[in-house]
């Protein structure tokens, strides 16, 4: 079955608590606006296009229940109706992550949509309201299936790129942090080429890095492997020289792919800390670096990787860590689900340094995959993205 | 005031115990020989150094508490004395951790000691006990000598290979795992050559990895750098390549200084996992990359890497960790001190490759320290150990 972190039919919305990840499945009834801004702002809900999905849908669901019912109480502002009610409320939302820059982008978008439905001569308030439904469903078919294609195209790449004849020869790979239906509206981008090649049969194993300091790799990417029955094994970041060094040619590990948090005009790419240091191990080991990310990820005005800002974030999110108590079997197997306790893995408390993404070097990329299509560097060894953006 | 992690003085010892670090210090007697063996087994003690010392050294106090007092009923198997009894408790000790090379090595170092202080006409029980005590007590001092020596001859080489002129131009460090006074006699290995650097005042900032997954970089390494005074900042594994990226030139970063586990023939080098991917990370950044330790890990009958087991342990050591709860106080900080827990933090718990190990390639390495002096490569690439042993 497909992992769903987001429920949605008309009407309706449910959301995978992230924050009860890995080891409870709880789902979350959205039900009001403000239900979907404490999911949000709580991390409940993460990742840039599954934040900017869930604030679009859940607007949606409300005007739904209102068109259907009349005027739903559940929705922040009663004293409003259609255009207004629905600007209101995005409104709100941009407020739960101020810095999440799908989020705002959607709302911009959402806002346009409702103001031409607003022009209309015959509109009305249920008009007004069934125009964003339909535009925020859009968004949330439209992120799928740009992820898809991504899948599909990163797949065909490594393929085309391999010798692998199934099924012999299936590959292994490795990836970093989470890019999958945890982080996007469903399948994801680097995780998405990985199901892609799962559906095709051609995944021996999907490795996948711990990913210090916040562990999006050992709780969600875990987690959707194991959801997909996808044959995978977790490393700790500073495992991936020994695993190249030691199980690539046993394991036939073909590629190294990731994600994206924005890539600029040359392809210099900003990413998850530690995701540079994998690149330059991709290089060392001769396999493929790849890069996969929507065509809204890369940023034209960005010159190059130069030009990006590095987020330093707090010490204690690396000197501290989160999880529910274990306990040991007779067997020495473990036993998870005590109550959930946050201790201290560190000397110095105030002392680490925690810079959030790093850069690595368009050289190191040799293919950047997007939902148009793959990009790869031309003869002088630069990438070029204008074709992708040419429709 | 230096780290004393073994508090030894004729007749009495005592040990900082490695399984309250870093949140508390505390010091045990070590006043029998089941003493030892628990504090070894325990881990309250670790590094294989440190191990040889402290089985060394616990048998020497309670032969002299005997030369002292008359017969010790502390010592195991009263019914024995002088080298019997000694012998026998050696063995006892060579249980505590068998795979340690350097206990075996300074088991059979202590036999023959006492075997030949038996050979001599006038032997007696006292006197045979006194050869023990001086070996012991000379196997301290020798090891903290050679320490130190590997310190300042590594201090040495660094500041011959680098323009910076002290005080304008302090460097910066990175180091990896816990290779200093916690895992030695003293005064540490790799840790050693910062001592040394900064002692005399080189060291603008030594950076450490958290050393996943066991974690000797954020609670060993740090806790020794904080005793010390020594400016540092913790960085995750995962940050390597950030840091040389980001800060090589503003912190002056100019070496990864590692220990190791062994040093093959060719100058290959087993450590602590995530050392190799510093080594490239050094490679690709061009800062230098140097291995110390002293001449016992040097094995001249391992011809290469290739030939170096790397033992994979258990999954759940990566998936699940261990400290005391933290909470914040009002303005944010964190008080530490809570009940030591212990929590799951992957989603698969047995799903994870532990290799304890890795191996540096010696095209790598650009020197390795010793107390006998610094070794690089000829100018084929070959490192050539043999006028090491020439003594």
């Amino acid at each position: 079955m497909v992992l769903q972190a987001i429920r949605y039919s008309r009407g309706s919305l449910q959301i995978l608590d992230q924050l009860k990840l890995p080891h409870e499945e709880v789902y979350r009834d959205i039900w009001t606006v403000q239900d979907a801004w404490d999911a949000i702002h709580s991390m409940q809900v993460r990742g840039a296009p599954a934040i900017a999905i869930v604030a679009a849908l859940s607007i949606a669901a409300c005007v739904a229940r209102c068109n259907k019912n009349g005027a739903d109480p559940a929705l922040l502002g009663p004293d409003m109706t259609g255009a207004g009610l629905i600007s209101h409320n995005l409104q709100i939302l941009l407020t739960s992550r101020p810095t999440a820059v799908n989020l705002a982008d959607a709302v911009r978008k959402l806002e346009k949509v409702v103001w031409q439905a607003q022009q209309q001569p015959s509109s009305t308030d249920y008009s007004i309201n069934e125009a964003y439904i339909q535009a925020a469903e859009q968004m949330l078919v439209d992120d799928v299936r740009d992820n898809e294609n991504i899948g599909n195209h990163g797949a065909d790449w490594i393929l085309r790129h391999t010798e692998t004849i199934f099924p012999a020869g299936k590959l292994s790979v490795l990836t970093h942090c989470n890019t999958g239906s945890l982080a996007t509206a469903g399948y994801g981008t680097a995780l998405g080429v990985i199901r892609s090649l799962h559906s095709r049969g051609y995944i021996k194993r999907a490795y996948y890095t711990e990913t210090r300091p916040y562990n999006q790799g050992s709780r969600l990417t875990g987690y959707e492997l194991m959801h997909d029955n996808i044959p995978s094994q977790m490393i700790t970041d500073s495992m991936a020289g020994a695993l190249l060094g030691l199980k690539r040619d046993a394991e036939n590990i073909n590629c190294i792919i990731v994600g994206a948090d924005r890539v600029a005009a040359n392809g210099d790419t900003a990413n998850k800390i530690g995701t540079y240091a994998l690149a330059v191990l991709a290089k060392w080991h001769n396999v493929k670096f790849i890069v996969a990310a929507p065509r809204t990820t890369i940023d034209l005005n960005t010159a190059s990787g130069q030009d990006i800002m590095i987020e330093e974030r707090r010490s204690h999110e690396v000197t501290t860590m989160r999880g529910p108590a274990v306990q040991r079997s007779k067997d020495g197997s473990l036993i998870v689900g005590g109550s959930v306790h946050e201790i201290a893995i560190a000397a110095d408390h105030h002392g680490a340094w925690n810079p959030a993404f790093d850069v690595t070097c368009h050289t190191l990329i040799d293919a950047i995959v997007t939902e148009k299509g793959v990009v790869e560097k031309d003869e002088n060894g630069e990438f070029h993205f204008e074709k992708l953006f040419a429709d």
